[in-house]
């Protein structure tokens, strides 16, 4: 696919996500669970939050698409997580990993060891989550590193497209980085993506929401479609919200609203480039 | 009752609660939880969420109404819900009931039928959850189906009217369906409340936060003029909200903005029909 | 220090936050934990939440600051707290207390008892609370009380001024009062702030954001500055915003940007007054 073909399919899962209303489930911290929730149904989708064993289970075998979020960990993540991967992973069900805060805590470090074998289907997070799941899955990194400082990268984009691209190869999906400059790679094709605004950074849970609308559009996309179209979101519509925001509270509903009212083909359409193919 | 006595005591409820502030206590779901409690301040409330079982139980015994919701069950509820509402029917205590997600995992099957038991003052849902409801507490529903589809309706709210009238006469109280065409029924007048916006179907939590409104003017009038002063509100406000927002973002935040400034006179008079009487 | 000196502390304290966006984790409830998040982010530092007790201690190990608010309680803090308290006391780490809901429930009583041995750096509450946490710690209150209603207070900011001083010279930090009229005191001076808004009782979290905030401060100053700048930030940003609210929804999210955009000049400029030194 050349750049105009990809754009001609992040057109159609903009379409297809409203169109169809997709189920898609989280398992997500609770800081950002609302702005989770708000993002997948400005852009089509249906959200469902749980918790427990059995609900994920029984969610993730009639839902279209799945995210997990690894923030906030609660005592009972350490039996919901692994059963709910393992019920999507038995029901072929697509699924975005946002592994938030890896390297603090045990339970965390154990149950991302154990998403290597019930593989997501995109990944999403920012450069020093990226590196520090490929290092912690014995993936080749470029750096060694584990993790970030709190919920924030110390690294930049660039640097880890290494690591995304091993990461993308292994799960035989797709990676996306998000930073000054966004990224997307299914391994071989990197693509970058452009616009967004500052403010994204001043507003908690615009990586977390991103992940959530990514495994909206990994519903009616192939892996590498559906993390770009959602980068794409991000940055088209948080640039239209950035030019009337004053701060970073406007800055959130306008970007709610700008997402649900944005054309499919201006999402499209949004600025990226072929940074390897 | 005739509308215009309905009318005349709404306008007395939406008075009240401003000028009572009454203390209405919450357990319910993560992803709407502030959302509940702003709405419930914007009506006059004041708000308090618990996990525990003896904070359910302790404030349940000294609070004015209460409101459980369903939504995103976590380990503790299986002991906290049952104590809670037991204090609450030893207290004489009015209380909501909001089923959402009925259908979805084996605690939450458990606990809503024990609520049988110790009934609540009102049960608020959309259609599906109302017929679901009625079906697992083994009364006349019209129609056999055991919820929706994740947190979503897959029912229009008249084919839920059996299933509501059902419920309000078993627990001598009121019921309250959501959807384009709001009812509320005591299980003999059924009322049909109109207005709203189609916005709020892309705002994670209008159903959750109208069942805390609901438990405000629970705690200042009977069952069905509690249940129907908060669907008129939420039809009142939501509608001059939606004629300012430019999505889903915005449209939160001014449906605030209009419930705390909207007149008592302009929510009693919102638009309603008598259906059965 | 005078008055001026002061502000020239409260000044210095928002630049630095600012510059140097501190690490300030929390433990806080599940209602208001996106505003405090974002409150954090505003006023330029950088938030990360946590429940389990090993995130805790690891995270309190390597943060600027912490904050720690008692409202919605789980049974993992139990462990969590005490567990993160001590950390923070082992690596010399500032904290903020926000006793919300003292009074209320088992664990809350005996959590807030342990907090006498690891004493915060600030404590930060409503009039009722304060005087509830120093009778608690069986410190002299002026008054004998457990606390308030739900997490409303019930008590006036003045009648609060014993407690609050006992409770600052026996921390050996600072407390602020929060109610129509503001104090911070170090035990010995006690400073009143004017401004903000009615408002604020109408948008859930204003307290526990502000408790969010006096944390970012707390990790660049010491604890009556820190305290200070977080009330005056309040009351000057709020003020602003509620110059242009219509009500609570858009209040909540001009006064995030307006804590954004203000000058830290204004933020010290704000009308105070030195009641007792």
């Amino acid at each position: 696919m050349d750049l105009e073909e990809i754009r001609n399919e992040v057109k159609k899962a903009v379409e297809k996500a409203r169109e169809t209303c997709p189920l898609v489930p989280s398992i997500t911290n609770t800081v950002t669970i609302n702005l989770v929730a708000n993002a997948q149904l400005a852009s089509g989708g249906s959200a469902a939050m749980v918790y427990l064993p059995d609900e994920g289970e029984g969610i993730g075998a009639i839902c279209q698409a799945f995210y997990i979020n690894m923030g906030t960990l609660l005592p009972v993540y350490a039996e919901t997580l692994p059963r709910t991967a393992r019920a999507l992973q038995a029901h072929h069900k697509p699924w975005v990993l946002d592994p938030v805060g890896i390297g603090l805590g045990g339970l965390r470090t154990v149950l991302l060891k154990e998403f290597r074998e019930t593989t997501p289907t995109i990944v999403r997070g920012n450069a020093s989550e990226i590196i520090g799941l490929a290092n912690l899955w014995g993936l080749d990194a470029g750096i060694k590193k584990e993790g970030g400082r709190g919920v924030d990268s110390v690294d930049t984009v660039d640097s880890a497209i290494p690591a995304a691209k091993s990461l993308a190869s292994f799960i035989h999906g797709a990676v996306a980085v998000s930073g000054e400059k966004d990224i997307v790679t299914d391994g071989n094709r990197v693509i970058r993506s452009f616009g967004g605004s500052i403010l994204f950074t001043k507003v908690t849970g615009s990586g977390c929401s991103l992940g959530g609308v990514t495994a909206v559009y990994a519903a009616v996309s192939e892996p590498l479609i559906g993390a770009l179209t959602a980068v794409n979101m991000y940055n088209a519509a948080g640039k239209r919200a950035a030019e009337k925001a004053k701060g970073p509270g406007t800055f959130e509903k306008y970007f709610l609203d700008e997402m649900y009212t944005i054309s499919a083909e201006d999402v499209a359409g949004n600025p990226m480039e072929m940074v390897e193919e």
